[in-house]
């Protein structure tokens, strides 16, 4: 019987970096599919009346210690972005782009954008900055554009992020595993435990 | 070299109840003191701009599937409460005062009051259903409701509370170790981590 995990991720959210860095090898360990859904967390917030936890100033302070034990717990780079909070509309357009239209460019622009953000600190908010990093990835960044504007990419990533508030969603990342919901990377160790149980 | 964990917790946190399930175990295992910081979650609300996650519909529903899956992993009783939320600024003042001036009477009466909240279902937002439990426990009610109104007491739930805020509280359980901060039932793992490390 083979398993799959969905994943929601919006590239704005550092947890969702930190999971992006583990979830693969997981799925690949339970020989589970691992299912990419790029949605925009903002509208998921706006829908669900949930907030980024860093609204609450004491909160954000603590997301940060949290994080960093996370990210040395699991052994990867995680440099929380200087420019945060990234407004992620294009750079989510672009995910669902690839996946429709380029689907074996898509690995290497999501691996490309969540280094920039969350190992490099770089300003994504910043279009040329964009193009820069595209363009070291070996991605064409004239084409991505031209593809973000078309009226299938802009409905696709509308429809998944519905999709995840009527499933439940609130925040990211948010993983499901035959039909149960697993809100933050720090479920990592309940999706492992969902994919290996028969 | 003695370790010592604070736990700041406030009846009305169902995550606070499961921390408590664990933590004088974990203490224990450490060789660690632990040292209780009954505290009110609503002032820290009030005061950091934080809010119940119930508050956000779709966050409070797989809160509820959140804690029973860590019950479950726990091996411990967790239903929750139908009364919930409960005003719990009385129950914090009775662990207030009996820290303060019974303090061979605390254990047993932390014991009852979680387990009324969190096991029984009872509603303790009703003075008459709080003085059965205390009864039940063995517990002097009438005595209880005195210390209560004393000035001292009501003070010092201010006070810890107000110190809560200071070292960055924002939500309950909160557990201190070596001047370390973690929230959260799901970071215990940590405080472990933490209490086992030189």
């Amino acid at each position: 019987m083979s398993k799959t995990v969905e994943f929601f991720f919006d590239f704005g959210s550092p947890a969702a970096y930190l999971a992006y860095s583990q979830l693969p090898r997981i799925a690949e360990q339970s020989g589970a599919e691992l299912v990419w859904r790029p949605f925009l967390l903002g509208g998921v917030f706006q829908a669900t009346g949930n907030r980024s936890p860093v609204e609450v100033p004491a909160k954000g302070a603590y997301m940060l210690a949290d994080l960093a034990r996370f990210a040395e717990r699991y052994g990867v780079t995680y440099r929380h972005n200087p420019h945060f909070p990234i407004n992620t509309l294009m750079l989510m357009r672009g995910a669902v782009a690839l996946q429709m239209h380029q689907p074996d460019r898509f690995g290497p622009y999501v691996d490309a954008v969540f280094k920039a953000i969350w190992v490099d600190g770089r300003n994504m908010n910043d279009p040329s900055v964009v193009g820069a990093v595209l363009h070291e990835a070996g991605l064409d960044a004239g084409k991505l554009v031209a593809l973000c504007g078309q009226q299938d990419v802009k409905d696709r990533l509308k429809a998944v992020t519905q999709e995840a508030v009527e499933r439940g969603v609130f925040g990211a990342p948010t993983m499901f595993v035959a039909g149960r919901m697993y809100w933050g990377q720090d479920r990592l160790d309940f999706v492992r435990e969902a994919l290996s149980s028969n």
